[in-house]
C-alpha cells in the first residue's frame, strides 16, 4: 500500500462533497414569485452553504498537511480515514436539511441545526482519531515527540467539544450553531499538524527535491 | 499503460459513488409533517445507507491492496476492473430503491431488497474476477504460489455465495438482506489479498523508499 | 505542463460521468403502481444505460492507451482533449433523454434517439481529433511511422461514420440507434492505439521500471 | 506539503463542476408537449451551458499552466486556491439559474444574468489572487522578473473588469452578459502564464525527463 491512493480517494471525496454543496444552492425558480424575493428568502441558506464550504476546505487543508507527514500506511489507517470521510460526505445532506428548515423557524429549524451539528461533531471526532493514529512512534516523519502528544490531543479536542456546544445551542437559536461551527473552522485555519508543532522547519516546503522523496 | 490511471479512475468512481450515496439521505422537507417523524420514519433507510457506505469502503480498501501488488497492466485487466466498477456505481441507485421501499413493507420492499442483493452480488463477482486475474504467474509481485490459489479462490467465493443467500432471504424479510450484506463486509474488513496470504511481510509498508518503486 | 494533470482531470470527468449515468437509473417509486411493473416498463432504459456505460468505459480504456504514449503536452492538446470531454459529459443527459422517451414510442422517441446519436457522434469526432494530434512526428514515443498514419485515420473514421448511420436509423427505430452504438463500442474494445499498430511490443507493459519513466 | 494533492483536489473539483453542468441539460420530458418544442425553447439555456463549460475548461488549462511552475506550496496558497474553487463550484448553480430564467424574459432574467456575472467575477478575482501569489520571488521556477509583474497583473485585471461590465450589461440584455463572458474566455484561451511571458522556452515541454523533476 502506498499513500497515493489514500490521498487521491480522499481528495476526490472532498472535491465531490464541496461541489455537491454548491449544487444545492437553488431557488424554487420561475413561477414561484419574484426572483429577488426568492433570493432574499434564502440568505440563511446561503450562509449555511458558505460555512460548510469553508469547513470542508479547512478539513482538506489539514488532512493534506497531516497525511504529508505519514510514512506508514496500514489497513487500520485506511479505515480510520473512512470514518472521517463518512462524516465529510454527510456535510452536503445535513447542510441541505439545515438550509431547508432555517427559514421555517419552528422546532424543525432547531432540530435541523442540531443534526447539522451532529454531522460536524462526527467529522471532528473522525479527524481526532486520525491525529491519534499518527501520534504513535514511527508513523510520521518526523515522529511526534512524547511530550508534544498531550498538546496535539488537546488541540484536537477543541473541535469535538465546541461542536457539542453547537448542538446544544441549536435549541436556543439555529444561527448560534452556524456561528459556532464557523468559529471552529476559523480556529483550525491556523492549525499546525502535530509534527510541525515542534517547529523550526517553517511552513513552506520546496517542491523541487523534497517531493521526490515524499510518497507521491 | 501504467497502474496510475487505473487507480485514479477507480478511486474517483468509488469516491463519487460514496458521496452520491449520502446525497440521497434526504427527508421530504418542510410541509410534510414534523421533522422528528420524518427522521424516525427513515431509520431503515439510514441503516441501508450506512451499510452501503461501509460496503463501498471495504471494497475500496481491498481494491487498493489488491492493485498495489499488480506489476502488469493489460487491456483485459482494465475491462475486468470496469465490470467491478459497473456494479459499484449501481450501489447508490439500488440503495435508494431499497431505502424508498423499505418503509412501504409490501412485496415492493421484498423485491427492492432482492435487487439490492443482486447489485451487491454483481459487485462481489466482479471482485472475484479481478482476484482471478491476479492469480496467474507474473502478474503480481510477489506472485501467488500455486498451492495458495485455491485458498484465495475459496475466500472470494464467500461473497458471491453469501449475497445469493441475501437475495433469497429478501423474500422472508428485507432487513435480512441488509444484515447479511453487512456481515459480508465485516468478513472482508479483515481480508488479506492473495499475495499477502503467505505472510511474513506484515501489513505495513514504509512509504519512504518503497513507493518510489511502486507504479505511482 | 506534464501529462499527470491531463490524465487526472480526464479520469475524474470519466468517473463522474459513469457514476451519474447510474444515478439516473430510478423508477418512479412507491405510489406509482407495483414495482415489478415499473421495472419491466424500463427495460429499454436499462439497456440504454448499459450501452452508455460500456461506451464510456471503452473510451476511457482507449484514452488511457493513447495518452500513455504521448511525450509532449501542449496547450493545443489540452483543448482538443476538452472537446472530447465536452461530449463525454453530455452522455449522461442524452442517455437520460433517450431513457425517458424510449417507452413513449412516438416521434419523441425517434428524436431522442437521434440526439443520443449526435452526442456519441461528437464524442467520436473528439477522439478522432485527439488521434490526429498524436500522428505528428515526435509527439508520441514511439512515433507513428508515416505509412501507418492512413490506417490509424481510417480506423478512427469508423466511429464517426457508424454514428452518422445510428443518427439516421433513429428515425426507423430508436433501438437501431442503440444497437449500432453498442456495435461501435464492441469494435473499439479490441482497438489498438496507433503507436501499437506496428506491433512487436505486445500489450502488457511491466509496471516496475517503465512507469518510472512514464510521465506519472 | 507537495503540489500533487493541490492539483488532484483542484482537478477533481473542476471535473465534477464540468460534469454537473451538463447534468442540468434537461428538458421537462414526456407529457410536457412535443420534444422538438421543448428543445427549441431551451436554445438559450444550451448556449449558457456551452459558455460555462468553455469557461471552466479555460480556467482549468490556465490553472494547470500556472501551478506547473510553482515550486513552493504554503498553507496560504491552499487557501487562495480554495477561494478560486469556491467560485468554480458556483458556476453550475448560477448557470442553472440563468438557464431557468433566460426564457422567462422579465426582470428575473436580468437579475439571473447579473448573478451569473457575479459568480464569474468571483472566479476571475480568485484567479487573479492566485497569480498575485506566484509573483513573489522564489515561488515559481523560473521566477517572474520584477519588470514583468505589472504586465502579468494587468493581464489578469482584464477578467475582473470585463465581468463587471458583464454584470452591468445584464440589465440591458441577459445575452449581453453571456456574450461578454464568452469573450473573456476567448481572451484567456491564448493566455500565457506569467513565468512563460519572458518566453524563449516555447510552449511544449517534453514529458520524459522533466516530469521527473516536476512535483508530480
Amino acid at each position: 500500500m502506498n499513500r497515493g491512493r489514500l490521498e487521491i480517494f480522499s481528495d476526490a471525496v472532498f472535491a465531490v462533497a464541496v461541489t455537491l454543496l454548491a449544487l444545492n444552492l437553488t431557488v424554487p425558480g420561475p413561477g414561484h414569485g419574484p426572483l429577488t424575493g426568492q433570493l432574499i428568502h434564502q440568505w440563511q441558506a446561503f450562509t449555511a452553504y458558505l460555512i460548510s464550504f469553508y469547513t470542508i476546505g479547512v478539513v482538506w487543508v489539514n488532512h493534506h498537511a497531516l497525511l504529508s507527514s505519514i510514512v506508514v500506511v496500514t489497513r487500520a489507517l485506511l479505515f480510520v480515514n473512512l470514518v472521517l470521510l463518512l462524516f465529510v460526505v454527510l456535510i452536503p445532506p445535513v447542510t441541505k436539511l439545515l438550509a431547508d428548515y432555517l427559514p421555517t423557524g419552528g422546532f424543525g429549524s432547531h432540530l435541523a441545526a442540531a443534526i447539522y451539528g451532529i454531522g460536524l461533531e462526527g467529522r471532528s471526532v473522525g479527524f481526532a482519531l486520525l491525529v491519534e493514529w499518527t501520534l504513535r512512534e514511527g508513523r510520521t516523519q518526523p515522529s511526534v515527540p512524547p511530550d508534544r502528544r498531550l498538546a496535539a490531543r488537546l488541540r484536537y479536542l477543541v473541535g469535538p467539544v465546541a461542536y457539542l456546544l453547537a448542538i446544544g445551542s441549536a435549541f436556543i437559536h439555529p444561527l448560534l450553531t452556524l456561528g459556532l461551527s464557523g468559529a471552529v473552522s476559523v480556529y483550525y485555519t491556523f492549525e499546525r499538524t502535530p509534527t510541525r508543532i515542534k517547529g523550526g522547519r517553517g511552513r513552506a516546503i520546496r517542491g523541487g527535491s523534497r517531493t521526490r522523496h515524499a510518497a507521491r
